[in-house]
Formats: structure tokens, sequence, C-alpha cells
């Protein structure tokens, strides 16, 4: 058993943990991270692209903004068609100037672990059996396999930011855990194009064929998106067969403006939305998808863990530099009024524009009611932008 | 047979229909009423209570509206009550200025009914086996009996005023119309009774009991309601019963405040959410509970039928006076258009506050989010506030 020790041990190098190890290294705090999988593996998932004001500033605050200020695209609005019309939410007028910005969560990963690589920090790829220890004491470890050799890493912290089927909810104990769960009745078949998009801006389709989303990752590659019955097969998927079905769900001039092309990946995902209380076990925190999922209707997924990144941090810098634990105290309460509100909008979102298999015809009216009168409303439309672009942090404290 | 002949019949004497007699005899336009029970027993229903502005102001027209300023209370907001505490929503700031006024739908229908006799106007009431016929033609006509006589009023217009379960849209032809429809897995016990409100203004409870809601009908007469399972039956609940659930749902404060007493009625009322579309065949319209019902939580039933007589009122003196049918032709697109909008908004509050006896506990936190959003955020207390006071008529048109 070789032992190392360092001050926080983080579980997972996809960008809650490659962030997290950025922001704590700037702040002088030590920490290793551990991660199941291999470097290419981690950057082969294809995930959202849709960055925050909060996540943008986070990247910057870590060292790590130049490309994606020099290759993202900031979307001042997206398009919402329904009734065969689209109509435009104008985010940057609808929330007081803020914007998003188009930049895909792989390159925002390749950046972290550049950078991570290029300060000689300590990242241990293709980890197995990786198990946190003693969290409920001021000693915590973890122990992992690499190469046939067993390892320990004894820490003051565990961060857990080893997703959905990581390791760390899973330890913790159950009698100290409440999961909230809701699964969807349909999945998102997407496909990566190198196609130029066919709109400068993203499309959401509420369509009686069924959800769509024309996104993007740049000016050159497309990434589309259709609701598919959750029996579907993505090998019964031609690109063509994606292709004519996107096209019925669009609007006359998306129709005629679509480029189509061979796809570069194309997969079926499920639709979740689930959140774990508390987000904090002794001495060991849940961050990201470890402790939370929403649906990608919002594109609140990344920087929802961005938040959950930054709140830990902020914690962890109160204890090694003020020796206050009230950071730490206090994380899991912080970070879950933002989830809720996430996840409300995430579901909300969901409902108002896919058909689920269900509905009766009012619900179809209903939903064809609600966009008209959000669409139609400044307030509405206020609505929309300001859960789009992301709730300020401190939303709903006392002013 | 006696035949009579009159401009328009209008079928049912409920508030859509003797405002909509009122309306047309201030604009020299001859009507009929006719009704299948007698006046006392429309009195005798309990319904609704909130007016929105624009049926204050249809009453006004109507020459009726005297007692109800005198006697109706302006509230400039509600009150909603969620996680234990309350948060009020300022009705009046959120509107741009817009209040509602509580005054019992049975004074309203009082008013109606003695402005009528006053002017001498025909009503028969307990009419049996009335029936609307040729329609389809330029010469419409209806068959009741009366005291053993048939009877049959020659007409150019019929008003379809007479309710969900009412004749006229049972006469529609069935392949011209379709019906949409929900019916929620609850009711509502109301219990009326002659004790002061406990709050000024209206209490929206969302508890983990259910639903409740504290209203009123004047300052010394209050109607309480509780979200009950369908399978209650009214008897099974005894007054001191109906306090005691009633005081389960409420704030501390509120629990304190409230004064108990013997109950002047109690029933239990399903909810339901019905359109039908068109609302016009022919020669006949439907107005109001005839061609849709909301669910009562957002108040919205008779401010619904008042703006079905108000478009039918501009209609026929457009017809008469202008000898265009440009108003009849578009009857029904324009109802149609603020209806949907109201029956979004009544369903969708609906679900924000009740419990659905399906739902798992991630719906829960949803409504909790939901609220604490909404609650929390300008634009959130706006599409409240301006839906409760009700969309302006112009809502959506192009400015």
């Amino acid at each position: 058993m070789q032992t190392t020790r360092t001050q926080v041990a983080i579980i997972g190098a996809g960008p809650s943990g490659l962030l997290l190890g950025q922001l704590l290294h700037k702040n002088g705090i030590d920490a290793v991270i551990v991660e199941r999988v291999s470097g290419d593996y981690v950057l082969g998932r294809i995930r959202a692209g849709i960055l925050e004001q909060v996540t943008i500033d986070l990247m910057d605050e870590a060292g790590v903004g130049q490309r994606m200020h020099a290759e993202g695209l900031v979307h001042d609005g997206i398009e919402m068609l329904y009734n065969g019309a689209r109509h435009r939410v104008d985010l940057k007028k609808y929330s007081g100037g803020k914007h998003v910005m188009v930049y895909g969560q792989t390159e925002l990963t390749r950046d972290l672990m550049q950078a991570r690589a290029a300060a000689g920090l300590p990242t241990i790829y293709e980890a197995k059996n990786t198990a946190v220890h003693d969290f409920d004491t001021a000693k915590p470890y973890v122990t992992y396999e690499k190469d046939g050799q067993q390892h320990r890493i004894d820490c003051d912290f565990i961060a857990g930011c080893d997703g959905f089927h990581g390791v760390c909810r899973a330890s913790a104990p159950r009698s100290a855990i409440h999961e909230f769960e809701k699964v969807y009745p349909f999945g998102w078949l997407g496909l990566l194009s190198d196609t130029p998009p066919v709109s400068d801006e993203l499309i959401y389709v509420n369509s009686p064929r069924g959800f769509a989303l024309c996104s993007q990752r740049s000016a050159t590659r497309s990434r589309y998106y259709l609701q598919v019955p959750l029996t579907d097969k993505v090998e019964e998927w031609s690109d063509d067969a994606f292709w004519q079905e996107l096209k019925l769900r669009l609007d006359d001039e998306a129709r005629e403006r679509l480029v189509t092309g061979p796809s570069i990946e194309k997969s079926i995902a499920p639709l979740r939305s689930f959140v774990t209380e508390p987000l904090r076990f002794g001495r060991m925190f849940l961050a990201g998808d470890a402790g939370h999922i929403v649906p990608p209707t919002g594109a609140k997924g990344l920087n929802l863990a961005a938040t959950d990144v930054k709140y830990l941090l902020d914690a962890l810098v109160d204890f090694y530099k003020d020796h206050s634990e009230a950071g730490i105290d206090d994380y899991s309460r912080k970070c879950l009024a933002r989830i809720w509100r996430a996840e409300r909008f995430s579901w909300w979102f969901t409902q108002l524009m896919h058909r689920f298999p269900h509905d009766d015809q009012i619900t179809a009216k209903f939903q064809t009611a609600e966009l008209d009168y959000l669409l139609n409303s400044e307030a509405g439309l206020t609505t929309i932008a300001e859960n789009y672009v992301g709730l300020p942090l401190a939303f709903g404290s006392p002013p």
C-alpha cells in the first residue's frame, strides 16, 4: 500500500472535479484527482454546451477562460417554435443584459485538463476500485488500485465529483440520505455533425410529433436532438431517418435552411430529474451530477455543477484561510436552494415542450396556451429569460 | 302551441343569460330568457365571488352596479401559504394598478334579476323540455312547456347560457364540435358561515394535507374550502371536522385568528377543465359554462362568462345596428383565445396548489420550488397578478 497525503481528494476528473482542482490550486490548496476512466474517455463524452455567466466567471477565475472567450459564441436569445411559428426570447433584454455562451463541455474539459497538466497537478486516471473512508471523522481517506498496486490518499476532505453512478453518493449512509427522482417517459436522440447550424440561435421546438432542439457547438458544428420513445434503439436511426424526422418538426424556413450531413456521433440519452439531500456527509461533499441530475432541456446540468464547485471552493477557502467551518456547514443548504430552482425550471421547461405518451388532447392545448401566454407577456418572457441565463446567486435572499 | 317572437332567445337565467339580457335591453335589442328551474333555485346556488375589472365594467354598463360598488370589497392582493409561511401577492402593484372585487355571484345574480323584473323584461322560469331548433338557418326557434302548455319562440339568434348540462351544447351537431376535458382527482368541500373572514384578503394554501382556501363574501360572511378525495361525502363532514381540518392546513397566526361557527351551506364540488370548440353553430352561440368550465382555483369562471357575454353583445349590436356579421363570425375565435388563457391559468394554479393522489415526493418539491421562485421574482409575481386580475382584453394582439 502506497500512501500519499493531500488536503482535498477529488473523486472524478469531469468538469466539476477539474474546475474544483484548478480553483483550489489558485487558492493554494492541494488536491489530488482520482478518476475511474482514462482522460481520452472523459473527453469522448458528448455533453452540454451552454454556459451561464456564473460558469464563464469561474472559468476565468480558474485562469482557463482564454480559448472559451476566443471560440465561444455569445447568444443573446433563443427561439421557440410552436404551432408552426417561431418566436424569439430576447434573453439579453429580459434578463437585464445577461447572455449565455455556446462552448462545448468537451472543450471546457479539455481546457481544464491542459491547465492541470501544465501546472503539474496530480490526476490519477484509470484508478480501479476507488473507495472513500472515514469521512465522518476528521481523517478521511481514499483507496484505489492502479496497475495492480494498492494506493491510499489521506486527506482533510473528499469532494465527490464522480457523477450519478459514482462511488461517493453510494458510500453515504442510507439513513442519512433522501433521494428525489423522476424519470421521463422518453429520451433524446442526439446527432452531432460538421454542418453549419440551421440558425444563429438555438431553436426549441414543440411539435405535434414531439420535441426537437436545434443546437450547436460552433459555426461549423451542429448538435440536433429529437424526442424519441425510450424503446427506440440508436442503431435503428439512420442519419437519413434522423434528418427526415427533424425536418418534419421544423418550420418551413428552418426546413429549407437545414444543412444535413453525416453524423459524427449519435446517441440516445434518457431524461431524469434527481436530487440528493443533503450534499454533505461529514467531511465528504457531493458536487455536480453526483448529487443531482436535470433533464437537459434547460441546459442547467453543467452550470449547476459549476455553482456547487463555487460554493465548495468558498467553503474550503474559509476553512483553510479563516479557520471557519461556517461555509462547510452551509454548503448543502446553499447548493440545494439553487439546485431546486434549476430542477424546477428544467422540469417545467421539459413539460412545456415535450409530448408525453399518456397526455390527453387538452394537455397539448394547455401547452400551446402557456406558450401563447408566456411569449406575449413581458413578465412571461422575463420568467423564461431570467431562468435560462441563470438566476442571480443571491436570488431569494432578503434584500 | 303559443308562439311569440323576439330577436334573441336566451336559454338560461344564470348570470350569463341575465347579464346578456340586460345589456341587449340597454342597446334596444329584444330578448326572452327561458330558464329550466325557478328564480329562487337559481339564487340558492352558491358560486364564485371574485369579480375582475371586466366584469365590474359590464355590470356598470348594464346599469346594475350600484349595490356591487356599495357592498363589494376591493382586494388589492392575495396571500399564498406554503411551507408554513404566508406570502402576499400585491395584485395592484404587479398588475399595473388593477384589483379584484369580492362580491358573491348570488348577489350579482339578484341585482340582475331585480333590474330585469323592474324593466318588465320577460323571463320564463320553470320551463320544461326546452329545445332549440333550426339554428343552422336564418329562422331559429325555441320550444318549451310551461304549465302544461306548449310554447314556441321565433327568433333571430339563440344564446346558449344554460350551463354545462344545458340543452344548447347538447343540441350542436356532434360532427361540428370538439370537446377538451380534464377531470381532477379531488373535490372542493366548501363551507359558508356567518363568521368574520380570518384575513382581509384571500389565503390560498398549499399544505402537505392538501389545498385550502380562505375566501369571503363580506366582512361578516366567510367561505372556506378544503381539498378532499372525490370519494368523500358531504354528510360525513361535520362542521367540527371541517374547522379542525382547516386549522391543520393553516399557519399559526391564521389558526389563532380563525373564527368558527355553524355552516349555512356545505357542499362538495368536483373540479373540471372543459372547453368546447367552436362556440358558435350558425345562429346559436354558447356563452359561459355552456361552453367551458374551469376549476375554481383561479376564480375565472364567472369572469370568463362575462367576457363571452361582452363579445356576444358586441357581435349582436354590430348585426342589428351596422348590419355586419363580422362580430358573429369572429365570436368563437375571440372568446376561445381568452378562454384558453384562463383555462391554462386555472389548470396551472390548480396543479401548483393541490396534492395529487399519485404524486411522488419530487412533485411536492417542484411545487415548493415553483412557489419559492415565483414569490421571489418580480416577473414571477407579475405572472400571477396579471392573470389573477384578468389579462387585458387586447392581450396578444399586435401592438
